[in-house]
């Protein structure tokens, strides 16, 4: 097993769990990563190691007394369905299986460790009690780095012992360096990530939560866009979804719908003028079927639209609006050409992201918390919960944000576009 | 009963109603405009004739002959959540109960009339099963003018005895021209209007089609505005709805949402600066819960934003985007203050208008399509369809369009708003 | 005006109304009650008295001291969407607006103000924030007649001033009785109701509150109904909805959903067999479509049920559920006509009737809440808060009760429904 | 490999797959079935073989010649949410991708095969446009067992070669049957078996179509029972979900809606009686906090129940109705406790089956769809289409009807029930 997937402990496990299960999951389960029979055999051939992960679930020993233990959870970055039905879940679960003593919940993001002016709130059962009803985060979010060694001066201060991470990349690559930073000083201190990301872009990560319920409200504001272009002579509907740099919403959310024609991602390059051109193709549709429904994801096409490379305050390169651009070139082209359509362009994006979760999404929220605390609670750091191959595992953060997920053009989603779409561009 | 509000009919009623039905309405059954007991009063005294409208409803006799009645339907203007299920209603009342001999639905607006080059498509009961389910029209729209010889040209040659022009206040106003050209030059041609404005701000029409479903969908996006705001510290949510005269879409969705702390409509002025002013107002909220939801109506704030007089295909004046302004006075003056605050802006214009009628909105439309039917053939013309004091009523088109329907300041609802929102600015 | 239509008050309005408002109701506004002009002239020539309704509205002079008034909230019978927003909209006008020292909410129903050892919970902008948001009612209901003696000993020792009844037409009797009381012993207890009737049958009140909300979600069972009528050969769907003795419901779903193909209802009886009889409808139907949706209402048919006159808790006559009946009787029919039939029977009384209220009810609610707190206020007692012809209006609960608003047979929405479903039953 | 899980094929593939599109799977690309590392490890240490399943995906080459391909639909046994997608989507891809002849829907299940008075229906783009947005199955469907030789004489006479079979287990089993006709006969027709389970209880199939439907409408009524079970004084709400053999809806619904105390499934017993029975359980939980949610299966303590081993036309067993009886029993109980309770019952299940599916179920059922005509182009037959470990893959039907997949009550699942619920019977 390559060094990469090893998970980091505190610590033996010297403590029962007091959760009431029938059946713990074995110390050091793990499971296959790869397992297209071609790899295996070849890596079996190659005497090369298969790459394993440690499977998630209760332990029986644990490294925490849980009497003397107190958790946090801080949410940073970008709303997403789901964050609360995570931050309950992982209260009432150390709260009621683990009876834990405390847990706190830090406001506004890492800047709300930082700065301890910002007081943190407890979190009860009472307190998580009907929040998944609700989108958004109860504890608020943030953007942007704050200094490792203050979060860490405050995390000892408050004499917390675990820290809950719900956030995206940048987050990660904090809880990466809190991690590092701790295990340089020794400090016992469990740090445990919770990937969120709308756009399902994590490395190793299957599927993150809030996608689907981000990828149903896209396709309803596909079929409005599709009832505005069939509303108008020449109707051409636009609709930008998230995805800065994977086109997951926009490919997931072109399947389900059946209405789109043109799909537009980070992914697959394309160009707008002559042969195998947007222009053209939209042009032949128009003639053909007299109206259009495009989906783009916002960061679509950055190769053709010029930008200065600014920063967002996370460190982000601030992409061009792929959407609005879009809308321009399409709207200049058809002037031009002095043919009359009509654009209706629609950004659906806060609406996405701040709708409660929907039921399979609450049901994985509630998963992902509570095996979140099973590693905390078994000692576990420096790690991330997530699904793969169906199996929830442990993955050390470091190999999650070593790249990213995309759309693999040549895979069977973005088959399922072309096939759904019928679009035929390069 | 003043002139104002006598229908025009093209002439006797000699044939027998086909439809199946116990009671038939009174020939010119009346009822109250004004049933304020005060205003009674007063006109008693002063012998003032008390205004009455003409109620509708199915006639025992009617004007035309079924077997040989040719009728059509138009769409005209924005699109708007229902229009699918008037044109279904009139459809099918016309060829099910009235047994009409067929009836044509013109695409794309007055435009579709206009141009005979653009072939009308036949409504049938087949065509028209199952379209109520989906936003838009069937039958397509545009803006602007057109010439009115032209469409009387084309009805006269297509045969149409009866046009249905669903429509706004633009399309209202061709209706009466085409109405007084036909009137002039004795055509027996029925026009009755049905009343589509989303922004329900048509005199004399209590309540138009499709407003419910909107002011359902505002509210969802502002449940979203409110979940942005808390997410961030001093995290404002601002979302624009319809509403270029009237802010009653603004107004109803406050009112069902509880979360809105300010609603701004173009019936109401306000001011940004000084004391009263909306820059207090938010100030004081942020500091003293630390998120703000704002509301507010397109054309809201006209008197405060620098434009330029443009107009539409339409002819209405473009009105600045009254949203858009708003962030960026906001954004500048919490700039100016050293105030970080997180604004997230929300726009669901199409969103809104473009999604299928509700149940509530699918049976208003389904009687209100019923008694246009009923009043065409009963050989009423020149004349909208609406509601008024909850009964179904026949009103002068030129009624309806000579003034603008909007949110009394004084009046209840907004009285509801204020209430609502605890808002406190002049 | 005939003295039926007075409203009670329990004397001089002599505090000045601390709501914040521009625009008073004039303390005796009225309008009228029946606003056909053939009525009207009629009454003129007879010289018999016009009925009108006390306008609702804030006052400028009230009649309690907002500084020494204790408020109660009670919530009785089955639930229906909106009891919550009801329940809130009272508790912040008489809070936020009016400042009144404090507003108590008794458990259970009439049971929980009779049993003084069920402690009441006090309602605070905290405790009814978000409930909306829930179906139900927080407050807990029951059914069944308490001791009015009881009730009034209770009240006068909580030192309630002012009760609200949030209830259908057996606790209006209670209400009424209890203002009787109080009257006769000179008690200057309010005593408000708010009309509470899923089924939308009181008399005098055109719509109640929840019940567009209950129509939306039958819907939705209709569509249920359709697919599996259609999913099977010979294929019928019965749906039963609520409705003891109005057709309310049935009828409005009806319409809206354009799937049905009988509707049944207390009001328009039928037969089984024969000419005419419903049977042979269906089997016609069948052989022509191959698929039926029945919508029943739960009150229908109750003179073709044989049933034995037992009585529920509120002493309403038990009756026989026509659903189930009717399904038993058309499996019978065709198992004897030896035509293979398959139906399926849906059920969704609670479904429909636990939810929350939709943006639209939502509305409706607050203002009903608001207008139900300024009648209060202003020392009005023995009333009903409802809409009439569009107004909201004081309306004696005396009135209200003494007879049941049903679907009037000749009337248009029953007129839409045979139009909608075809049916010709008899 | 062990030759259970190798697919049938119908020869060699000669022609050249038409599908645009620019990577194809590998003909016998595998994956492995099992893949824990602890197995995995045991397997090469004795030897074993390993399971693997092959890779679902379009071939380059495949079997038949498109030219002259007829493919035909049916549809058996229950509702579902997704069946018209899957309908749509085998078709759009046979006709759009692989250009084949002609699609047929046979009409009413394997009646509609075995009965050839009763035509099937074309299927093109234009017949299966929409129909996603409804519930249920365009084709109709039937329950119970028909004549193979009359079924295959059929097909043979329509000159059908592939037969795509959307049903469940007891329609698995005809499939199989037809499949090993067809092969002792040598007859080349693919059957390829879309799994249509509700209850998700198939083997070998991690996921199937409509149950997260199922299990989001489910939700629905439990939260409506919980505001039933609030809303009265020791109120009781027990909804009662599909489920025969596996109670994978209730638990599913039971953890995505955070308000259940009980969740009773098959796999599970319990005992009413005594020290840790439900009645001790629900007393102590009215007197701890008055009110209680229950969630039964329709399968649930058959071993409690007095039946007699009737049997459905599929040759189902006929269970006992769990739902009703538990109502009874707990009526009974509290009635002889003297302890006054409040039950109300809901029971979905039409409403739960007959919804359009929504857009994660959409986009689940086009890509099933799709990989089911991969399958039968590329000659595969007497096999299923399903996926496992997160790919898609081809099953033997063998296979999948061997046994039947059940929650397990020492797995993940069922341990989050428990967390959720914190019940504690046995």
């Amino acid at each position: 097993m390559p060094d990469d997937f090893k998970i980091p402990t505190l610590g033996e496990s010297r403590y029962d769990s007091p959760v009431r299960i029938s059946t713990f999951m074995p110390e050091n389960d793990r499971f296959l990563f790869d397992i297209s029979e071609t790899s295996i055999l070849k890596k079996i051939q190659s005497g090369e190691p298969m790459v394993t992960l440690e499977r998630a679930g209760p332990r029986e020993k644990i490294f925490f007394n849980p009497e003397s233990t107190r958790a946090a959870i801080v949410t940073c970055g970008g709303l997403c369905p789901g964050i609360n039905n995570v931050i309950r879940s992982i209260t009432l679960e150390l709260l009621m299986q683990y009876k834990i003593l405390s847990v706190a919940g830090y406001r506004y993001g890492l800047k709300g460790i930082a700065d301890s002016s910002i007081a943190s709130v407890p979190l009860t059962p009472g307190s998580v009690s009907g929040i998944s009803e609700k989108g958004g985060s109860i504890l608020g979010s943030s953007r942007g780095p704050q200094k490792i060694s203050g979060m860490i001066k405050r995390l000892v201060e408050d004499r917390i012992q675990i820290l809950f991470i719900i956030g995206g990349d940048g987050s990660m690559r904090a809880a990466e360096f809190i991690y590092e930073e701790l295990a340089k000083s020794k400090i016992s201190i469990a740090i445990i990530a919770i990937p969120k990301t709308i756009d399902n872009d994590l490395n190793f990560i299957s599927k993150s939560f809030g996608f689907q319920t981000a990828c149903s409200k896209a396709v309803e504001s596909i079929q409005c866009a599709h009832a505005e272009s069939l509303g108008y002579e020449n109707g051409i509907g636009i609709v930008k979804v998230m995805g800065r740099h994977s086109g997951a919403i926009a490919a997931s959310a072109t399947i389900s719908s059946h209405e789109v024609n043109f799909c537009l991602i980070p992914e697959v390059p394309f160009v707008l003028q002559g042969r195998g051109g947007l222009f053209e193709a939209l042009e032949k549709r128009l003639h053909e079927r007299g109206h259009i429904v495009i989906v783009i994801a916002e960061g679509a096409a950055q190769d053709l639209i010029p930008h200065d490379g600014e920063t967002d305050p996370s460190g982000n390169i601030k992409l061009a609006d792929a959407g609005i651009w879009l809308r321009e070139q399409i709207d200049a082209y058809f002037k031009k050409k002095k043919i009359q359509v009509t654009i209706k362009y629609i950004d659906p994006s806060y609406i996405i992201r701040s709708v409660p979760a929907n039921p399979d999404d609450a049901l994985f929220c509630t998963i992902l918390g509570q095996y979140a605390v099973h590693a905390a609670m078994a000692g576990r750091t420096g790690m991330v919960i997530g699904q793969w191959n169906h199996f929830f595992a442990h993955l050390p953060i470091k190999a999650v944000i070593q790249e990213r997920k995309t759309v693999n053009r040549n895979g069977s989603i973005w088959s399922s576009v072309i096939q759904a779409t019928g679009q035929n561009i390069s």
